[in-house]
């Protein structure tokens, strides 16, 4: 046992992840495998470890719970809403992630009975305050979509514009002019050609782009 | 004594309060008045309540050290580094927050021994990793003055447009023109005329304005 002269709470981090598959925007959840909530849908996430620090946290919690490593990760929110967990004070630092569609192996394990991906559009019941966190991780990928280059986590090693294109217009749920889009996204100086074309179907084969420096989310405003 | 089954880490928040005086941008510290660190320069904060909220306690915090209440905060960022503390594991949700020329009754209390406002430029040292909240805090404001309508809140009641004009200069280290500024700043619709006037010296009188929501910051693009 721990002892300490005042009450403490708990910390936990938990991971809002968000991946595009068959053209809509999809969020990761586990299914709890333990009480409380048990058998509800949830985030993946888990108490912080005494000896590691906050993203080590998130990403050893997701990659336990969901196979998933190496995504892009950023700091969302901390939510320490005194009644949100029924068994003690837990306060939960908040992480979204991006998975591009090519990083995808899930693997349940540890406190998750089972792991999918879910449209944003038909969200289960969820777990705890989880509805809000996902709330707000929404909200800052759509904002941020309009001044970094977050977008870019999304992609797969290699892509046409058009592929990207589908990706802003999928989470902006608007049409992009073709044109200035292209326009747009070349000035930002970000990707590069690969030269290599991919052919579909009966279209003239399109140009295969990267991003030059995949790991970095520029600010562009 | 209180017992858990698991190690559990400390909660702390922590403020970055800012205000506008004598034409430079200052940071409120705190004098520690006890250890670790006693005697140092530190944000105020301290440790959240197990029955308070994480605003509640920086509100509280900042109340009791500072005296200082009912400013316009935000939460910024949760630093948990392992070893950013000496005594136990301490995360800290760190919030900023902004304060009106006019709001500033200060009273060193409780774990501050004093309490003072500090030129931007010349910072003591300070406790912790409180360099480096401070660094974010400032990033954020600079880069929310330009998408927000957060500069509002460093003003008082009532402000001629120059007066507001300083501000963003202040804080942007920069000159702006006036009738740009005074275009785009109308443009927004967040501040009216309040059929006063301000004579300054020799100069013709100044229109007085006032923030039609002084409680909300706007996002405004």
């Amino acid at each position: 046992m721990y002892q300490y002269e005042f009450p403490h709470p708990a910390i936990t981090t938990d991971i809002v992840l968000f991946t595009i598959r068959d053209k809509q925007l999809k969020l990761l959840l586990v299914r709890r495998g333990s009480e409380p909530f048990k058998g509800t849908w949830a985030l993946p996430g888990g108490f912080m470890q005494i000896d590691e620090d906050l993203e080590s946290s998130a990403r050893r919690e997701l990659a336990e719970e969901t196979g998933i490593e190496g995504v892009y990760l950023e700091q969302l929110y901390t939510f320490g809403a005194v009644d949100r967990d029924p068994r003690e004070r837990v306060v939960t630092v908040a992480y979204y992630a991006l998975a591009a569609s090519d990083q995808m192996v899930l693997r349940a394990a540890t406190d998750a009975e089972a792991v999918d991906w879910f449209d944003m559009d038909t969200l289960p019941e969820l777990a705890f305050d989880h509805r809000q966190i996902v709330a707000m991780a929404h909200k800052r990928l759509v904002a941020k979509l309009d001044y970094s280059t977050i977008a870019f986590q999304f992609m797969p090693q290699e892509f046409t514009l058009s592929e990207l294109q589908d990706v802003y217009e999928i989470i902006l749920r608007e049409e992009l002019d073709r044109r200035n889009f292209r326009k747009w996204i070349l000035a930002l100086e970000q990707i590069e050609e690969t030269g290599r074309e991919k052919r579909q179907g009966a279209h003239r084969p399109a140009k295969l782009y990267r991003v030059i420096d995949p790991g970095r989310v520029e600010i562009i405003k």
